[in-house]
Formats: C-alpha cells, structure tokens, sequence
C-alpha cells in the first residue's frame, strides 16, 4: 500500500519521527504547537496514522473477532450491521470470523492468536460455550452475546433469558385457548434451544388441562424448521407451536400453508427474534421480540472495557423481551 | 493477549529468536533440523505466529476489507459466508466494513489505510464506482464484485453483464406472451439498475406490440419494492414485472398478494439474483440466477493476485447468467 509515510510526514513538518509519532498516540506528550505543525503535514500529505504502526507501540491492533457460525439467519444480517457500526464508531476493527464448520476450541484459539484480535465477541447462541470458555483461558477477552444465562458464568454474557421466553411463549399459548401445544425447537444441542424448552415445559405443567409435545428442527434455518414441520404434519400436529427461532417458524409456517393449513386457525405459531422479515406484510409472524440493538451496543461495550480489564469477573447482562402479536396466533381470550 | 511468545520458543527450542522468526516466515532459509526443533517447541507450548509480528518483516496484514453498503439484501448474508470461508481457506482476514452511510470516497480511503488492509473488495452494485477508483488511485489492491461490466475497466471488477440480463428477463417476459411489460428497477443511481433497464428496454423495443413503462424503488430492499407496488397498484399495474433484484420482488410480491392479486394469474415476476430465499417455496419466485459463488471465487484469487501485482491493467471477468423457472410467470407460448 503506497500511501504517505510517517516519514514523508516528519520531513514535511520538519520534526522529528518520534514527534509524530507521539502525536498519534493517544495519551503521549507533544507541544500545542507540534502537533499543529504535524496535523497539517498530515492534512496536507493525506496521511492517516496506520494502525499497524500504532499497534507496535500501543500493543493492540484494534482487531475485535466478530465469531459467527449461521449465516442462513437473515438475523444475523442485521447483528452484522449493528456490530460493525457500533465498533466501526469507536476506531475498532471488526474481522468477521466464520466458524460454521469448526469443532475444535482449541483450532479457534490459534486462529484468533494468529489474527492477532485485542478481543473476540461470540455472535451465537450454537456454538457450544466450550468455545467462549476457550478464548477466556487462553488470556483473549470475550464475549459471548446471545450466550447462555448463568448467575455465575464462566466469560461474559449478553444476552436474555431464554427459560423466561419459553413461559412467555407458553402463557401466550395458554391464554388463547390452546390445548394441545408443542415446541418446535432448533437443534438439540444448542443452549437455546435447551432453555427455551425447560421454560416452556415448565410453564405449560402449570396448566393441567394442556398437553404438550416437543421436537427439534436440525438448525436455526427455513430449510430445518420447513422439514421438521413436513413430518410433523404427517403425523398429527398440534394446534399450536412455539418455534425454536423467527426462521424455523417461517419454515414451518411455509410446510403448513403448503399443506393446506390455515394459520392461525387450524394451527398458531409464535417464533423468537422478531428479525426484520418477521413484519414483512407476506409473513405477519407472531414471535417474542429479543431485543438485538441493546445486546450488540452492551456486548461492544463490554468487550471495549475488557481490554483495560481483562481480568474483571464474568457478569451475564440481561435484556427483557416482549410478545410482538401479528397474525399467526388466534386471539387471546377475554 | 497472553500466549506464548517468540522468545518463549526460541528459549523452549534452546535456538535464537532470529531461527524461530525465519522457521515461520515463508521462503526463509532454515534447515530441517532447526525447523523441527522450532516446530515441537511451539507446539509444546501452544505458540502460534503471530500476524502483527509477521507484517512487520512482510509489509502485509493478510488483512482484506471486505465492503458492503446493504444490509437489508439477504443475499448478502450468502455473499458474507462465502468470502469469510474463501478468504480464510487462503490465510487472509475478511475486515468487515460497513459503508451503508458514507458518501465521501476520500474518507473510505482514509479509513482502508488506517486499517492497514493489503487489499480492498467491494462488493456491491449500489456503492458508486468512484469508490472502488478511489481505492485504485489510493495504491490499495482493489476489486468490484457485482460491479459494472466495461470493455475497458479502470477497476478489477468480476459480476455479471446486467445489459445482458435485462435483455434476458425482456425475453422470457415476451416468451409468454404479456403485452404490457414494465421494469421496477433498484435505486436509479445504481450502475446495475441503469444497466438491467438498459438491455431490458432495448429487447423490448424489438417487439412491437408490447409496450413498456419503467420505475425505481428506493433500494434493494424488501421495503422498497412493497411500497413502489403499493403505488403502481394504485395506478394500473402492468401485467408482469422485471424487478430490480429478488428482495424488490418479494416485496412487489408481497403488497401484491395484499391486494388481491394473483401472480402469476394477474400480475407476473421475475427477479435476480436468486437468493436462498427465492427457492423458499413460499415464495418460489422465478428469477434470473447470477453465479454468486463463482463471483466471490473469482474476486479473492484476483485480489490475491494483485497483493503481488497490484499494477496490473484492470479486467472485467463476467459470468453468465441463467434463468430459474419457479412460479411467479405464467408458462411460456408454446
């Protein structure tokens, strides 16, 4: 990259090296009037202090790794926007990491070494915490947003209580008349999914009158929620589900419009998210709404305040969520 | 970060610092022997090279910004999956950097250096030339993915001839017959929305009992198509539509369908793209394919390629498109 130098810059202000140097490091001594004299070097060469070159002074590069491993969530198109706009505001420097097929903690650990990141945040509540616990032993500050709730986690967590979504979601189902619910969860092993079900059930045995069953789609996809659907129709589905995610509902919903169900009124769906699509007019999904601007702007602040603190003791911070009602559920009962 | 050092190694291996530095840099000399010794060291101790150390004797980062500017196109959670695995399949690390707001062309440039990255991929058709030309001029390696097609580039840009693709959609939309045919392009200040109306209106113009109207939605977005079909609802409508991409399509779909319409019956779609969701079979949108993968293939090992040649005469590489039947047109006249 053939841009001006720190050098071309001393020599145009007549200063020394480390006079510009000093002038672009946060926090270093440097007189009111040189760094006049630097600044408008630099203004007038096109110069920008390279963060390669700071990082040798400051030890950091800046680098946080943004750590995803589903990207056939249209959620996650907007957790991207939000994450690189909030690190981008602050001078950081978001590497999306993509770990979709990886299994091994330890590989991530050496991948991030190797990046050379200040930080990492996990984006997913799929990747097994294994993973977050990994970074955190490894001396990298993490957090784990959309991770699993604990009142003594291992790493940082940001992220709700997906225990008290489940029992939203089913006094949701329990308040419209349904007898016969189920769950329809993502995949069986991840957090998530595990909590959103404990909370259902637990919710659910409250009411003996109403039955429940629960199943589980292979992943947070259409593709995975759309199947699940297919052979849960075969059998006999039930009169309403709590899906494990906004894009497993709409792949369940698309299986039983394609079967010839009426939803709401052969059978309700309530999804979790409320991602973008969830309002298109075309979808008009019911779902509990998780409120992912707060999450994304605490878990960047969190993981900004790690980097002086890396040592501060893991806290989970925890954002409410509220029932979003559109049109896949049958109105509540007076 | 605390890992392992090199200095750790070299102590750990009983060699110099200079031996472990060469055992990890590429083309270095060091003999076998020593190589082995460095090897079991650092993994005795979990050492992985570091990318900020190796910049230092490289000059590189192994850092790509990898620019987007719409994040309310889920075909760009695709595009975010495939550059994030082939980047890192080769060693390199995919900079996210979101550029929804900017407008200044110096200001990005500023920015890409600041970021120390090697190389600049653009991928989007919105973003206006003048950007990845900024780039160029910059000295910063850059390609245009989904960029405009010319015969004599002043960027590297791979995509696909969206004259060529206009003119595709005109065909398919005569080939079944619909006399009044309009286009409902993207935001009319992107080179693909300029160039899909381009060949759309010239194959049109070959046929004349067919007639023809054309208009913009704001953006590429689900919202943007809805509400300019909103509009032509209000009107007339015509009887099938070429849409600026598929995410225009499935909102024209969408404020279609809450009008009353039936597609194809009524009204006929075709999209671009072919985005995962276009196959959802709730939406079974029938679309103009554009080889996507192919694309973001061919623009990692060109601007590989330029990290080593960054000289060389700019280049278009066009990959052609297909049509993919689902079931948003009325069947063609036999």
């Amino acid at each position: 990259m053939a841009g001006p130098t720190l050098k071309d810059v001393a020599e145009r202000a007549g200063v020394s090296r480390s006079a510009v140097s000093r002038t672009f490091t946060d926090g270093a001594s440097v007189s009111p009037k040189m760094r006049a004299k630097v600044e408008e070097a630099a203004r007038d060469l096109g110069y920008s202090p390279n963060a390669l070159a700071s990082s040798l002074t400051t030890g950091r590069t800046k680098l946080i790794g943004l750590i995803a491993n589903n990207f056939h969530n249209p959620l996650f198109l907007e957790v991207f926007d939000l994450f690189t706009r909030r690190l981008q505001d602050r001078g950081l420097r978001p590497l999306l990491v993509n770990l979709t097929d990886e299994t091994d903690p330890d590989n991530s650990v050496r991948m991030m070494r190797t990046y050379s990141v200040d930080g990492v945040v996990v984006a997913s509540s799929t990747l097994p915490p294994v993973f977050a616990k990994a970074f955190r032993d490894a001396g990298i500050p993490v957090v784990h947003s959309f991770g699993r709730f604990s009142t003594r986690p291992r790493v940082h967590v940001v992220g709700i209580d997906n225990e008290d979504c489940g029992r939203m979601a089913a006094q949701e189902l329990v308040s419209r008349g349904y007898k016969r619910v189920a769950f329809l969860g993502g995949p069986e092993s991840a957090t998530s999914t595990q909590d959103r079900l404990h909370g259902f059930g637990a919710e659910i045995a409250k009411h003996p009158g109403v039955e429940m069953t629960h199943s589980f789609a292979d992943g947070y996809t259409f593709g995975a929620g759309r199947s699940e659907m297919e052979r849960l129709i075969r059998k006999n589905p039930a009169e309403a589900y709590f899906c494990g995610d906004d894009v497993v509902a709409v792949g369940a919903l698309s299986a039983l419009e394609d079967s010839g169900f009426n939803v709401p009124e052969d059978v309700g769906l309530i999804g979790l998210n409320d991602m973008e699509m969830s309002g298109w007019e075309s979808i008009d999904l019911t779902t509990i709404r998780q409120p992912v601007e707060d999450i994304v702007d605490a878990s960047v602040s969190l993981v900004v305040s790690l980097l002086d603190a890396p040592d501060a003791r893991p806290k989970a911070r925890l954002f409410s969520c509220e029932v979003v009602e559109r049109g896949t559920l049958k109105p509540r009962i007076k």
